[in-house]
């Protein structure tokens, strides 16, 4: 950020009185423009015994495959933007089913929220987000070509509570070291 | 916004090429610049039997009463945010005992997630944030006096949860209906 969005001059960086954070602040106009964390929001699409991936077909990680999941948009609930964001990479109608889990991601500043969702029909397909759209049982599932550590986190948890008969809400943070997973097959 | 933060030019509300929705986006340099929603992240403070409450001391609902809470600030997760915020505006130093509730605010672009904490000790006061910090029991909630739609939802959830010995994670929308209810007695 370099000029005010709201007057055209240049920021500054400082910590405005009363603040104890460094923040973008309009030389000319005063006004402070914060920046902080967004939501991605997404789902984990079930059909019987299979859950739905999506080959990203853009970057980051072009080519692997992850879960629905995308920006929250504004004037929209966290569980209408997992239901958006899989129609739109790939074609899937769902129902949301609860919020499975919420994973902080500090270093990116930005907080996951994936949602357990209902599969409508097996109308589904690739979209210009997405290369591919399949459905995976436990032992098909392509661990080693994940596209990002929260999916892995997400999807390692989700098989380990539906062996044991319960879905329970997964909180938790992903670290840049957990990149040094990628790439792996399923530990268990 | 009227001005490309990155290069100072005027900015235009168009559809991408690829999008759905209208975007801010550079007359010159293209940059597209993405509105999404924030995170409000706080605590519900416990000691004993009585909650922490604090009495706004800034606008908006200035000298009405609110659990601690605060917008979600970048490189942060969101129970240190909820720890942060609560030591901000009520000098209180608490432990996180885990993810109360989410509320989806879609008509002002929020998320609100309150995590219910235990304080370590009853070092607590006003700060530049709070007039008045205090705990209270049930039935000495200011329910009258409440800041927001989604504290009183959250306290009538909390406290319903109570009686009946077990806290479940809440999840729900504050529609701009919900105003009405502000200023009435707890309904119970």
């Amino acid at each position: 950020m370099n000029y005010c969005s709201h007057c055209g001059k240049v920021v500054k960086v400082i910590i405005p009185e009363g603040d104890n954070l460094p923040r973008h602040v309009c030389s000319d106009c005063g006004m402070i423009h914060y920046q902080n964390p967004k939501i991605v929001t997404g789902c984990i699409p079930e059909w019987q015994d299979k859950i739905l991936l999506c080959k990203r077909g853009i970057e980051p990680r072009h080519g692997l495959w992850t879960l629905p999941a995308g920006f929250m948009e504004n004037n929209e609930t966290t569980a209408e933007g997992a239901a958006r964001e899989t129609r739109e990479e790939t074609l899937a109608e769902v129902e949301i089913v609860e919020l499975y889990s919420l994973f902080n991601i500090p270093h990116i500043s930005q907080v996951y929220l994936l949602f357990r969702a209902r599969m409508n029909d097996l109308d589904f397909g690739p979209t210009h987000e997405s290369l591919e759209v399949a459905l995976f049982a436990e032992d098909e599932i392509p661990w080693e070509e994940l596209a990002f550590p929260v999916i892995r986190e997400t999807l390692l948890r989700y098989f380990n509570d539906r062996s044991n008969g319960e879905y329970k809400l997964q909180l938790g943070d992903i670290t840049p070291a957990m990149k040094k997973q990628m790439g792996k097959p399923w530990p268990g």
